[in-house]
């Protein structure tokens, strides 16, 4: 292989961090810039070749680069843009792909954060060799990538797999950022943990070393705290969202009969606090044929590298894409 | 094509219905046995033989079949049995292909009806050239069949898209075959509708067509029949069983972003009745990026020839599987 490294970035709301990867899931070389320094995406896309530059030639790879993986709020892998709706400093839609395989010279393949993470877990991860699985990422939001007989789902606009905004509470269900109410991404993101934390302290009156804290600045790190320390409410905030999320997991299943689902992010690292509550209601929920036979895994992948590896595996389906900034019609990868 | 026709057999639960098809999905002949006839498999399969052999001869196909396709409740198409758990009078496991194989000399592939069905649309009906929709089949219960990227969704196991069993109702939902409450076909089946209009005369005081046919007795027709008469009650109950399916596909879309969703089955006949509150409840409860964009169509197989259709179309991917009626292990195909 002449090219046998990848590129992966990954564009998050404060920062952006990329490396060189090579096919065995090594990170060769890795560094981050401020996603909001520039206001122009121009000035942006310079930056980050600069600094990728550097990182290719501190590791002799410049002319090895097979492809350059995106994971991009809103990144879309047909158009290779980012869509409308994003929190990013720039005017959208961005012709990301566009931009930065002609500032690289290299093709580029642009998809959203959480399915990045399916690819990248599938292809250096705890999901190597599962054909049906699908990816949770328990973050500030809640994000999916769903994997069915090998291949990632986009749907047939490049954005299937928003598991996170499938209706957890059909009636009196929380507010979404996405305008609705019930998402399942209210209860079941850190914010979801938070925002459980604050009505459970409302509501109820036993003591709590959460009352420690002022009521609007308790994060779920904070619950997780209390938690390990022995805290009844912060236990039971963690099983009143593992439960939540356990029927999800139920629901799911009927739709693609997945191996196993791959859990990822903040709240996956509290462990037995969320998974047990999360299998016990699965599994309770779960329809017969599929009792006892659907995994829970957590993602094997360090969390410093995680971005960075599931936005390279990207780099290898990497094309070239004919798209334009004035297009306004979806275009299909050639 | 030395061999251009397919076989399509439909096992329902009092008849089989089989025919033989060409490849533009003209139906050349077809006819029917009785499934509970026989006691003993085998004596069933002898008459299915009998019978296709005089269709095959009538028609001159005999030596001209590429293969059988079979839609059963509980059919598995990467084993090629019929899976425990269903209302047949022969003991399960059933090694379906093989028995059907060993029979006819023929390759022969199995699957479910709702499965069956959305193959049988992406190739004869409404879904011709569509790479991603979801067929749902409005009948005694409520069944589903997924594309994506052009290929039905079997999941790890085979048993894929039971759409059916996910959960409308989370608290206080209906009883459902399953074991479980709630469960959408607990709403959006014929049984269901019967199920409503039940709740609603019990509760209601208005009077009603409804109310000339004793309350056990009504079914789907009757609501129907009297909600072409003008009967508000009737209509309601059209309206409430509309929500409810517009709200999962709603639900359903996030998962796949499908381009369609196709509806089947007696409810579908319903037309405006029906698909005007699917409609508003599906937009109304949407994600913003697919207000707009995701197709209701209705099927458009003959309703005499759709189970036999849905079959055959099957056949065309009809393989010799190597499984034997002991094989306790999903024997995967070649």
């Amino acid at each position: 292989m002449s090219k046998p490294y990848v590129v992966g970035i990954d564009i998050g709301g404060t920062n952006t961090v990329f490396g060189i990867v090579d096919a065995r899931g090594q990170v060769l070389a890795s560094n981050s810039i401020k996603t909001r320094k520039h206001s122009n995406i121009n000035d942006y896309i310079n930056e980050l070749h600069h600094e990728l530059k550097k990182l290719m030639e501190a590791t002799s790879t410049v002319d090895k680069i097979h492809g350059i993986g995106i994971g991009a709020p809103n990144g879309n892998f047909f158009t290779g843009m980012i869509e409308d709706g994003v929190n990013l400093p720039w005017p959208t839609p961005i012709p990301l792909a566009k931009l930065v395989s002609d500032k690289f010279g290299i093709p580029v393949a642009v998809t959203n954060d959480a399915n990045a993470a399916a690819i990248g877990e599938m292809t250096y991860g705890v999901a190597r060799g599962l054909k049906d699985f699908i990816m949770i990422t328990l973050g500030t939001g809640v994000g999916s990538g769903i994997v069915i007989n090998g291949q990632l789902v986009y749907g047939h606009d490049g954005f299937a797999g928003e598991l996170g905004h499938v209706i957890s509470k059909r009636n009196n269900g929380r507010l979404c950022g996405c305008g609705r109410t019930g998402c399942l991404e209210t209860y079941c993101s850190a914010t979801g943990v938070a925002r459980t934390a604050r009505e459970f302290l409302e509501i109820r009156h036993e003591p709590s070393l959460l009352r420690n804290i002022p009521v609007d600045e308790i994060t779920s790190k904070d619950v997780y705290d209390a938690a390990i320390a022995g805290d009844p409410i912060a236990k039971e905030i963690f099983e009143y969202t593992g439960e939540i999320l356990g029927e999800a997991l139920a629901d799911f299943t009927v739709f693609s009969a997945p191996e196993a689902f791959v859990l990822f992010g903040g709240l996956a690292k509290a462990g037995d606090l969320i998974l047990k509550p999360v299998r016990n209601a699965m599994e309770k929920n779960m329809l017969s044929i599929w009792k006892g036979k659907v995994k829970i895994l957590l993602s094997e992948l360090k969390e410093a590298d995680a971005a960075i590896l599931g936005a390279s595996a990207l780099g290898w389906e990497a094309k070239y894409l004919d798209a334009t900034p004035a297009a306004s019609a979806p275009i299909l990868p050639a």
